[in-house]
């Protein structure tokens, strides 16, 4: 793995626990987040490089700071 | 100012912050990073919308983790 890989896949692991803890489907998940259920999917499995300003909506969906998503 | 660039701007602050407390230029700066210096100062500036590699990549440059740099 790619050092470049390695925080996207730290981060969509913490996406998917904090998901999960609150028991949100993918589905429910990026209705909230106004994102597409594709792209939560993408970013739970480390595969997109989300910007700044999606990791904070995604923060803002999961009801934590941005520094504890990270 | 919209919520989505409150987090650039405050992001672009803390990367200021911590760049000119280790006595860096923007111009080392990004060549420590093998960013553009004109990337630097947008970033700054808060009129960048880094991605999350990206973010890692600045984090690395100022020797700290991306949870500090937020």
């Amino acid at each position: 793995m790619e050092k470049s890989d390695k925080v996207k896949v730290l981060f969509g692991q913490r996406v998917r626990q904090l998901r999960l803890q609150q028991g949100m489907s993918q589905e429910a998940f990026a209705d909230k987040c106004g994102l597409d259920r594709t792209y939560i999917s993408g970013i739970e499995r480390g595969i997109r490089n989300p910007t700044l300003e999606v990791i904070n909506i995604i923060a803002k969906g999961l009801s934590v700071n941005v520094k504890e998503l990270l």
